[in-house]
């Protein structure tokens, strides 16, 4: 569907996508960045996907379409967007998959929901080299350094690889340049939300609840993502998806005898 | 909001939830069971939420309405129904979470869309000892047997406990009772889809893609769930919240030094 120029054939063909929709400036940033590596293709939702996780769309067909040269769009999810990008849209299987960049952090448990991180989840079943990418902060959001960042990030992806079906989840604070400290390969941490949950009332009094809000606590130890980005570094964590607790086998065999 | 009935006061107290609505017989048989075992709450979607995967309703407010004695369905996903039904609907954090029965098996990567699944992993981020129950087949299915298992396998996860952080996803053949050999702790297993996009056309003739068919391969070998459910046992994995490539970090600091 998207045709490749002669002059790019020995170029790195990289998909871009996010959960935020294609007209995000995030994505916009990522794309320009990807650009300079190889030949970029946008396959993004048409709106706003955030917290969906990894929800792919099975009920109805997708449409894709054509907004700019290499850029497209579909009416479903990011998880949607890779399977489709990937498979449908590009002429290959892309060399690189780059997801974001999310304003707003996916750290710790959080990234279960983040459609971000799964969008290179999907990638990454597909065997596609996958980075997520997510800027600290709050509205508005400068992604020119994110940007950048990404940037060093996937060329060094590109030469030098990933551990085996291993995604990596990157988290950039919101500093100026020079505040940045450096990167730290990080695991992920666990955070606990309390009072996550807002009661709020309809105008027929009735009684409705809005998840969100609340106060956020983390644990984990110094090695977390977290607990990086809030040293003033980049966080980089390796994400498997190979979710078996292993060792928990031992135990349930030990424990569970029937 | 569910009153708590004096002789029940010692009973462990037993959320129930799934991904395919509140009126799905997976569901009611799973119930019944978990009635034998304690106090039983139903919290589930109103419609089917089916691959919805960890999806979190954060835009909206949510309203629970209640059908029956201790049966509340609220409109949202199956994560929502978990966060809502442990933190507001039940009078304290409950004993237990099971989910399902989903009819169709929830197996290797394909965990990841899962809303069955989801649903035990957002209990196991409440520390709430969670299980995810599927059966093998095809519609109509018979959810007898697999319920049966069910509450055996939840009555022992209520007096033994489950590894730390973690859930069980839990895999029935649709065998007859007698068939079944057993119970397998397993890993994860990997599965590739081959062509599982089809083509189809709109009736003004645009192109659409739907995701769905193909064919499926698996690998992993013979500890994998997808393995033991082949051989005729009830497969359980230990599914944990880590999802840190731990030997990934090493990886990393090797080979992408800056």
């Amino acid at each position: 569907m998207a045709s490749e120029k002669n002059d790019a054939v020995d170029k790195p063909l990289i998909l871009v996508t996010n959960d935020d929709g294609v007209y995000a400036p995030g994505l916009r940033a990522l794309f320009t960045e990807m650009q300079r590596l190889g030949r970029a293709v946008i396959v993004a939702p048409e709106r706003d996907k955030s917290a969906v996780s990894h929800s792919l769309t099975m009920n109805r067909p997708l449409r894709v379409r054509q907004l700019e040269t290499d850029v497209f769009t579909l009416d479903g999810t990011p998880t949607d967007c890779v399977s489709i990008g990937s498979n449908k849209v590009l002429e290959r299987r892309p060399d690189l998959l780059v997801s974001g960049i999310n304003p707003g952090v996916n750290l710790g448990d959080d990234i279960s929901y983040s459609g971000t991180v799964s969008a290179a989840i999907e990638g990454t079943m597909y065997a596609i080299p996958s980075l997520a990418f997510s800027l600290s902060g709050e509205s508005p959001f400068d992604f020119t350094r994110a940007a950048e960042f990404a940037g060093k990030l996937a060329a060094r992806a590109l030469s030098s690889g990933l551990p085996e079906n291993t995604l990596l989840n990157v988290n950039v604070p919101a500093l100026p340049g020079k505040e940045i400290k450096g990167i730290r390969f990080t695991c992920q941490g666990r955070r606990i939300y309390k009072n996550a949950i807002q009661e709020t009332f309809d105008p027929w009094g009735r009684k409705h609840y809005w998840i969100g809000g609340g106060t956020v606590h983390w644990s984990g130890g110094d090695t977390t993502d977290e607990h990086a980005l809030r040293d003033g570094y980049i966080s980089v964590t390796p994400i498997h998806l190979d979710l078996t607790n292993h060792a928990g086998i031992e135990f349930l065999k030990k424990q569970w005898q029937f």
